[in-house]
């Protein structure tokens, strides 16, 4: 890190998910890019998926029943929480000192990313190049490149290598 | 820059045209992820247009002659001499330190880039998120999303706020 910029504080805003590509984006931040007995501030940030993206699971067309939605409610949420303390884990072990805190959204990830950086006026945003889970299976097109296409910071897109990933492809 | 990173040598390959966002990109590259006392290896990387683009600008369909073509050379050089100095320029004031080497290759600047991150290794590839100035004119197609997708290794896009891009835009 340059030491014009060691004494600002950064924002710097990590897109996880439960696949291995956004963790192996997290560690390479954390080796390359946060800096040590700085003042950068680490946001994990996780788009947990709305209720509607639910019923396109179902196949049969129709809704399903409040118990049902309530279930995967709390397994959405559950998935949320052990995303999210995989990656403060990962904080801790690899840069104990850095400042980290973790911002949960609601809705589809290109969205969630787009609006938070924006509203915290991220300095940088990093994310994998493939991934964010549900949003493969409920949505088209690739996250990543609509952050690029969108946000106004710069984008850091860390690729895990293909030999090694397995839960983001 | 995190400790561990610190010691191991980095090749950065910034991808520079006359546009100004490219400078931009270099410039916050120098600030946020160049290290002082460090062993990064900063390597610009400027695309030539091949001769075979120069017909393209020709609307009568004809080839240049041979001392048109000649003098094309002339001012391609004189341009990639020209974007060079100055990036070397701001790497000298902006973090003097640092091991610059500059490189020019000649084609598709998406060929030429993605090349030269696969040939020389390198750790990240920082680049505008527009630009790559005679690209725009001879290609369609981002230069950025072309390299997202296609190297291997992390991808930063900067991106210069719109409010002050006149040459890249």
């Amino acid at each position: 890190m340059a030491d014009v910029a060691v004494a600002k504080e950064r924002r710097i805003i990590v897109a996880i998910d439960e696949g291995e590509e956004s963790m192996y984006a997290l560690t390479w931040c954390l080796k390359n890019v946060i800096s040590q007995n700085s003042n950068d501030a680490l946001i994990l940030l996780y788009a947990k998926p709305p209720r509607t993206v639910y019923s396109t699971l179902d196949g049969t067309g129709y809704l399903f029943s409040s118990d049902i939605m309530a279930s995967m409610d709390r397994y959405s949420s559950d998935m949320a929480n052990g995303v999210i303390e995989k990656a403060k884990k990962l904080c801790r072990t690899q840069s104990g000192d850095v400042k980290v805190e973790a911002r949960v959204g609601d809705g589809d990830p290109r969205d969630v990313i787009c609006d938070m950086v924006e509203k915290l006026g991220a300095d940088v945003l990093v994310m994998g190049s493939h991934g964010y889970g549900w949003i493969k299976r409920a949505f088209l097109g690739s996250v990543s490149n609509h952050c690029v296409q969108n946000v106004k910071c710069p984008v850091l897109i860390v690729k895990k290598p293909k030999s090694t990933i397995t839960g983001s492809k």
